[in-house]
């Protein structure tokens, strides 16, 4: 028997839990922006958590980054200058990187001890931070978008939940600046949290990405560690659709395939009737 | 403030549990088969319990219920005599005679406590147990399919979980007792667990049913209240493929649609390799 019986566990929303057993408590800070703590568990690894609430984990953390980065990058038929707003562990990093058409990925993470904890604790999803392509920014990413005009490809938003510091990157406004910041036949996704319990947000950051670009496209994936284990993204794209995808540029892959992009964009009917198609 | 912070919390393997705060205790039975417990949640509506283990829930048992009565249905040309093993709650009944072609619906059930239980407190998942084309039989399924050869078009099983009263119905002398049952084309599915945290059952249990079907398919859905999310279901079959599904017979559905049908046999890498495709 364990000696200790140790559990990490999120209270999703004041209804709902996740538990997760945990082996040893690794690290904890109370950085500028947030609480950062790292547990190992028996169940998924080692588990980075930000405020309470499970961010990445060893054993499922390549769903959310694959998905988060090779749907929009593929949809994209040459993406050059790639930015990644938050995402300081470096796993949308890391699969951008695969991408032989990147030229220039910028990472532009609020929380400098997000990435050095990554580095620290997470090796094997900081690792694409150090490919010389990669510019890792500690700046503000609303700021930073809007600073850069014209200037990017593609731009994947890996933030928090819409509370504390992520509220802005979940705004209208934001989505108009990364509008501006991407060049003409530029596109974005972001994640956009589970149809199942985040529906009136869902119902309106679809709609305010509607407003502002010509093409929107909301996209599913498996996650387990977040609440209910389905996960949204969401795309808008100012020429090109993720539909017209018919090859993977990519090989090296736990999740995605082709297959998979497809099925991704195949909505149920409970959530085509949150989005209106 | 409500007076208690009562909850439910499920223990889904050692290191792993779900949360649901309870609002109040309905029922609470032992039957001669197992521990039955019937919740109200905050979060995803009447909660039903055998043995500890999330059944289904109000907000939710539409997905199972959907996908693992609609893809092997519409699977079948011309399903008329479909076979319900386990599945007391009746909601695979409810979506199996939602299908015109259907002319009989025998349901297989060991334990008459659940049956009752449902339509006490889950109305409107038990609802389709009223069609006169259904027949419920309080039986051991696993003797029932072993007595009724080249009988039924569809057979489905919709078990508990490998443990207990459920485990004969994970074994490969019963997948053969399903395919003498089945007509010459006739075609099955079972609920399989997740394949996060069940893959040597998923290994298993997808291999014996290839050692015994000349078809065999894993499906995917998204089911929050089940481990990590992610649910597989797997479909042994005498001739017909899932894949040449064109049109969908039923439309009062919440999450299958033939969008749907096709996404859910789209198998991310890590799955595909569970079962070498």
């Amino acid at each position: 028997m364990p000696k200790t019986d140790l559990w990490f566990t999120e209270l999703q929303n004041e209804d709902l839990t996740i538990g997760l057993r945990v082996a040893k408590t690794i690290h904890s800070e109370e950085t500028p922006y947030q609480q950062l703590d790292v547990y190992e568990t028996n169940q998924y690894g080692r588990l980075l958590v930000l405020d309470g609430c499970v961010m990445t984990t060893d054993k499922d953390e390549f769903v959310y980054h694959e998905m988060l980065a090779h749907v929009p990058l593929h949809t994209h038929p040459n993406p050059e200058n790639v930015l990644v707003v938050g995402g300081g562990d470096g796993g949308i990093i890391r699969e951008v990187v695969k991408h032989p058409s990147v030229k220039r990925a910028v990472l532009a993470e609020i929380d400098g001890a997000v990435v050095e904890a990554s580095k620290k604790y997470f090796p094997h999803i900081a690792s694409g931070l150090n490919d010389p392509r990669v510019d890792v920014q500690i700046v503000d990413g609303i700021k930073y978008v809007e600073e850069h005009a014209n200037t990017f490809d593609v731009i994947l938003v890996d933030s928090t939940d819409p509370v504390g510091p992520a509220v802005g990157l979940f705004s209208k406004t934001f989505y108009e600046s990364v509008f501006d910041a991407l060049k003409a036949d530029g596109l974005f996704a972001a994640q956009t949290e589970s149809p199942f319990v985040n529906q009136n947000l869902i119902r309106r950051v679809y709609g305010d990405i509607n407003k502002t670009f010509p093409i929107t496209e909301l996209y599913l994936a498996h996650i387990p560690t977040y609440p209910t284990g389905m996960w949204s993204f969401t795309m808008g794209s100012k020429t090109h659709r993720p539909e017209a995808v018919k090859e993977v540029r990519v090989s090296d892959t736990k999740y995605y395939n082709l297959g998979v992009h497809h099925a991704a964009l195949a909505l149920p009917n409970f959530v085509k009737e949150l989005v209106q198609k």
